[in-house]
């Protein structure tokens, strides 16, 4: 692992940023690896949600620069018998806790190997119960950024928790159907359906123009930001590689009325 | 330009901080100037809001240190025919959608060159429709901090959208004119009122004792913090070096049941 | 002072992060030392509440890396004769107004040495009024952690303020009162009540099981974050070494109705 491309380290957590932990954090990152660039990719995950989380983790981490460290935390049962873990991916690791926050990239993304992390001269001493991002998951991600070799760390395990996660699929010959799966701050909806398997969509049906549809609404795909089309609420590709539902004028989840969730398709015109 | 001097990279932004993309453009930005210090100077700007960005880029300037590269975003137009700019001062750099965002900077600061930004081998490659933030303003940003010739990113130009902004001005011989640009978090007003003004209307009127109007109330102006004074509220020059109205006890917003666009006087005592 | 130890500086101010005034700090800070590495702790400290701030201090503080600098900013007398000053500890620096804000440091950690903060050519110039944060606080950190003997920035003093802070106490020979001092993101209540005075509880009764009562309800303490716990509600000691009440399943703020200020007590089983 090349020095330079180790040291960025992305941030996914359900912490907020009024309390002191995101701080206390970087404190820990920074004492065993001052070289990091740390990317606050979220704190805003709603408290203790998984599933939430696994999406935003997935959903940040589509373009950030190889063998990025990804460090997630929504960790309800810190303290309990939850495995701390080390994922390695074909170009990027994940280090959390093994509770499912990282099915979305068991779903899509090539795993090499998933670790437990049991060595635990590599953790803060005194460890805290509560607080295993600060204690553990950094102190290993800046070993590891140091060049410490992962089966350092502890054994691969196979048996880590894969939470079900809403995954776009083909329906038929011409549709494709996945849900809303955030609304952001613009308030357009970002949905699971991936750029990938639109191009299995044309590659199947020999055809480039799709139409979206939502809560009975159909709407046409742009290219550009869209906001100089007529259209009032359309749908693009978005710069994550997923569907997006937008609107020029305002929030689309206001103009549709609908929300994280929701049924979506995508057919060729 | 020095290495050191260029190594500031300021933020102004209406990403808000729950979604990736403020953590993605510091990856984009790092990627190429590793020594950016990158300063967030507000990712609040309501959606969409050029003019309310356009006064955020030029208050939160006043103070940085010089060559200080500046990245405004507030695109509605992103992906659109705008194009992305390079605007140079005496002292700064400004890059963002050529929408009118740099509008209070033309307007106040010795603007020496605009330059569209054209060389697309300095952007991200594949180019993102939606996100030039990291895929152009990014990179430029990184390349021009490495010592790239501002002239190698593009034509200058001299058609750059001026928007029309709310100037302060003398009206007679012993009043300024403003307004509320924006109210802070501790309720005060920010008024477009500068100091550099005040200094003209003292040379005038040979007074330096001045008196703000608000709503039909009458208010000193106080050195310090004023929170000792005996006035419940009063005017101050901030440290942006624009006219504030405050109060000590609470909201100056509140107490005087005024917000942004309310106009403003100042004259002398 | 080992250059490394110095780098840290931790932030803790009432300013938000909407305006521009943690962008200018670290400007400040970077400008004169751009090794820091810059902790934001919180910028969410109620606007101009300095007990609020002192709990905040103080519980983000007992954590970080050895001789970090904690910058702590509510100031509502900032530009009137309050004074700017250095708290030496131990091992840990306090920069900031001299207006209680480092009370909570004051009561519980070994203060060595307070300095006025008077020798004005480390300060930026012009000197603003009303944002001493980046003029006085920030520039003295820099040079703090470049080297120069705190001695040169101004005299000791002895009459520093300190206000009176909610201390927990033991009552008779089996219990330890104190109080909640703030809530955090998860609902859980952060009480006053050290770890150190808990072990002191252990060891003049000789026993270590512990129960905690908060507005009528008695609840066990816990190990581990508790999560899986039987007990609804529970109390733990927390990554801080403060006791705190917390809930599995929602939170403990809202489930037992009582916020902040409420009377906590800790008994021996």
């Amino acid at each position: 692992m090349a020095a330079d491309a180790a040291s960025f380290l992305a941030l996914y957590t359900d912490f907020g940023s009024d309390d002191p932990w995101v701080g206390e954090l970087k404190a820990s990152l920074w004492t065993i690896q001052p070289q990091f660039k740390i990317l606050d990719m979220t704190h805003a995950i709603p408290s203790h949600d998984v599933a939430a989380g696994a999406f935003a983790v997935y959903r940040g981490s589509r373009n950030l620069p190889p063998w990025t460290i990804n460090l997630g935390v929504v960790d309800p049962g810190v303290g309990g018998p939850r495995r701390p873990i080390l994922v390695i991916t074909e170009n990027s690791y994940f280090i959390g806790p093994d509770n499912g926050l990282f099915s979305f990239i068991y779903q899509h993304d090539p795993v090499s190997r998933v670790i437990h992390l049991t060595s635990s001269h590599y953790f803060r001493q005194p460890l805290s119960e509560t607080f295993h991002a600060r204690d553990v998951f950094a102190p290993v991600a800046g070993w590891l950024s140091r060049g410490i070799d992962s089966a350092k760390f502890g054994d691969e395990i196979e048996d880590f928790v894969r939470l079900p996660v809403p995954v776009d699929k083909m329906v038929g010959e011409s549709l494709v159907k996945g849900e809303v799966m955030a609304v952001d701050r613009f308030g357009n909806l970002i949905t699971n359906i991936r750029q990938s398997t639109l191009e299995e969509l044309s590659q199947k049906t020999g055809k480039t123009k799709f139409r979206a549809l939502v809560a009975g609404h159909e709407m046409p795909f742009v290219r550009g930001g869209g906001y100089t089309q007529e259209a009032p609420v359309f749908a693009l590709v978005n710069s994550s590689g997923l569907v997006e539902i937008a609107c020029c004028a305002s929030a689309a989840t206001e103009v549709l009325g609908v929300g994280k969730g929701k049924d979506v398709g995508v057919m060729v015109e």
